[in-house]
């Protein structure tokens, strides 16, 4: 087994069918990767370890999505010097804008990558991208995807016109 | 010096001056309590070691506040069997709304106590009613201390007839 | 049967399928409580009467659910000396927003803790957290709570993992 | 001295500055009228009383102003059958949006006559409108209130073109 | 037939479900009134005649209900001098907010008394304590109604604890 | 005097300052235009009376700003075939959402063409615009200003360079 | 084949439901018009050329639908001398008020005529207002769309009175 | 001079006081960038060249700034396969939600990577992170970073305690 190079952490079980749209697209462009269950409200000392050790094992990003007052994202990234992608996923009364506010407004110091509420494939895409940055072939396969939206797209616009 | 009862902390010095509000009220009251800059995101292992000692070290009550994705309460609360208060302190771009999602909506199993955006006084008061929860004597102090915001208002009605 | 140490009011039989999550933790921690309906609109002279006797009938806490313009817990905070939690019950049109500014938002002197929209779970958490405050053995069992959190999410992770 | 028609009530002396508009408008028009604190939080007594005797006493229309979780209107709505109209005082983190919510999501039952954040001067044009309504001359004098407004535009018109 | 003391409007059919409160509250009352169909944006002509001759007519409270750019209380209200109730009706997407802010923030001058999202009931209670105001035996009867709210809670307080 | 083809109105002299973006870019345009005062609240027959003859004195598209529960542009477009285009001025509390939803969020069958919160310039640019669709010579105009835009950022990054 | 005067573009094929209400308007107006998928995110070459070519292809008006991060009509905008009409589609979790606010704050220089969410009929009738503007006689149909809507008001107002 | 690794663009001028964030850090990191004005709106074609060579001029990351509206950032990454971070700078009305909304809600496909409103400096600390996932001693540099925020807490800590 590949050494996973992405870690995709996420509050609660909860939320892997929001997290499966990162899942996919590490799949798609066949990067190694894990999946946690890591609760920074729960699993506290779980969550501490992991971001501590992450760098450590191997890891060069890390997505985390969750909920609510979602401080998953923003403690992971107080504890590594990786690059951490925030997902806010969609909550139940607020429809993710408490997540998304909870994510986004980190104080001057500590990023968060932030993507769209429930987006977590842009999250994957994100994770590609910063991983190209040193692969020239990675880079092309981003540039492979971005056509395929392209021709997506013109494929449609053909029925349209039939 | 009393061992103190009230942990008083904040993400930042420049939270102070909004948090002089509960420093007020524990001073008023006479209720021994500490103060202290404990940052979720700058100084995370300070922030466990303080949250997981706070109930041995005698502490009763934790009043936490921070602004834009505020974690410090939540984190606290997580770390902690003591009942955590949280105060958003506004932030300069959304006022507030933002530190004021990140803490009162915590997901199921970890609970803060939020009070309104700035209001460290409440915050204060809300620990004081809490402490008086077994003590009859700091329970009449309420009483009496909402007698006085009575009296004022009645005072202020005699001003505006005059 | 046991005096009761939590009293958990609402505005309307509607909010109880909201405040059973109140209720439940009460029994899960085996703390004598009471149910009533109390409306600050519908029942204001019951309201005023059920909150100054509170702390007089051995009441400890409050708990108090309320949708829309819930003004509840607010007047019964500024009726009792005893610490009050509010739970933000979800309205039709503004998903509990409202509920929540007209609980969060109190001005100083009258402190309303208040937990998340819908989370009456955790306003029974905090309730049980105020209550331990000087019951050492009570703590343990908070403290007890909080790792059988941390268990659910480790055996997920297993789930996950095979 | 005049039986007072139309009480008006704030929660707080700092909400007198806006409630001027209102008080402005009495005078105008010459109706009785008279001004009180009266604190929801801080005085429920007296806002019991003040609500229960406004008929007894002659009122016709309650105006309450008061701001953040602002619970004035309604209680008072609750405790009089007088129409209520509120004025949601802004606030100073959230600009009035929690004391308009406060105020207008009022349950079935207690309505509450809820007028932009901060302008009592429309509420006091809404409870001369009350009056008038079985009031022919007052109800005249509404009308060339309106045709001054629009005598006023046709005059600012009317330096626009010089 | 008596003569309508109270107009329902509203700017399409699709608001009539809504508007039932107003007019169930009405029946309840036995108040004499009319229902009709009247929009701002698609019968502008229509709109005019009936804020003007509204009075003449008889009527002393328009309740009207509209959603998104809900501009029909407020022409109205620049067009009669009765007082002018706003029912904010649902929209699709914004769940009302547009409806309320196009209602409430009147600029002065010109007021609305507007109610809850959705609730003409409301609206309709405001009216008939509009109309007691100079009718003791209309305003015991909104004492009644009062009670029976409070009778009702009591009733399922008797409920929960059987 | 040339016949004015844009007809520049506000609700109020307040709106003047706001409006006068659009008014420039008329005169930098060379359009003939006028500006009045026309309130939907405070001057109504005024208003039925300009929209109904703009098309008619040979106005070819209206531009209305105004704030608040801001109707004059929807009435307007209500009482006119031609295009009407929106400016929602920004308000004391709201920040001008609440013109912005009074506007934007009109029902089927009668638009009002949107531009930003006290975005005027855009206004008359748009009525530009909509002359040009038919004069070719002065679409190519907007097309100048459009590269001048340009030209301008290219000064600023030179600028930067030195 | 009549040479299309109205663009309508879109996003993806998703939008297409939402932006039928305009296609419809084009139908019933008589108005050639075309249908194209046009991606400011997937496809920016196509959308880039689409957009300078518009004019010089003889179309006079493009409205362009898109959801969330809407950017389609303002590049459009940025890149034609045309008068761009802006759709704001339904995002899943912000209901597009994310869609609104990404279409209809541009910057001072570039307008997009922005309608209300999900309301493609308004950008229908607002093009062809448009198109009116020189146009006598399909000025005169924009009136008679005018009196059917009301006309329908009215038979609506006759099948409640029976 | 070093060939440039971080691209730090803005829509315009009036960005560069919050821009000025993320150029301080590329410094005091010693990585070499280059700071540009690119306008969406304003320069389309210079956008799209900027976008589409930014990878083979031998840029890693793009920060781009920009307010209302902003379709810069988003544009820029439908444009590259770099990854993109997006600062939503402050507007005048709305205070930077639409700049939020318009970055960080984009479509499945083309990821946005968006930080706090205002705050340039996370974006450059992100791209530094981006940049350390493959240079070792950088990310040695970013814990070093990480460590002096936390110094920088104690020293404050000391202050207070003096």
């Amino acid at each position: 087994m590949q050494q996973p190079l992405i870690g995709i952490i996420m509050g609660s079980d909860s939320d892997l069918p929001t997290m499966q749209g990162a899942i996919a697209i590490c799949e798609e462009f066949g990067i190694a990767h894990e999946v946690a269950i890591v609760s920074a409200h729960r699993t506290p000392d779980r969550m501490v370890t992991y971001a501590q050790q992450a760098h450590h094992r191997g890891l060069k990003v890390i997505i985390a999505g969750a909920g609510g007052a979602a401080h998953l994202p923003g403690m992971v990234a107080a504890l590594t010097p990786l690059p951490v992608i925030g997902v806010p996923v969609s909550s139940r009364y607020l429809q993710g804008i408490d997540s998304l506010y909870s994510m986004v407004q980190m104080p001057a110091g500590i990023p968060v990558a932030t993507v769209a509420i429930g987006n977590a494939q842009n999250a994957g895409l994100l994770a590609v991208r910063i991983l190209a940055t040193y692969q020239p072939e990675l880079l092309k396969r981003v540039q492979d995807y971005q056509q395929s939206l392209s021709d997506m797209v013109l494929q449609k616009q053909a029925c349209l016109e039939t």
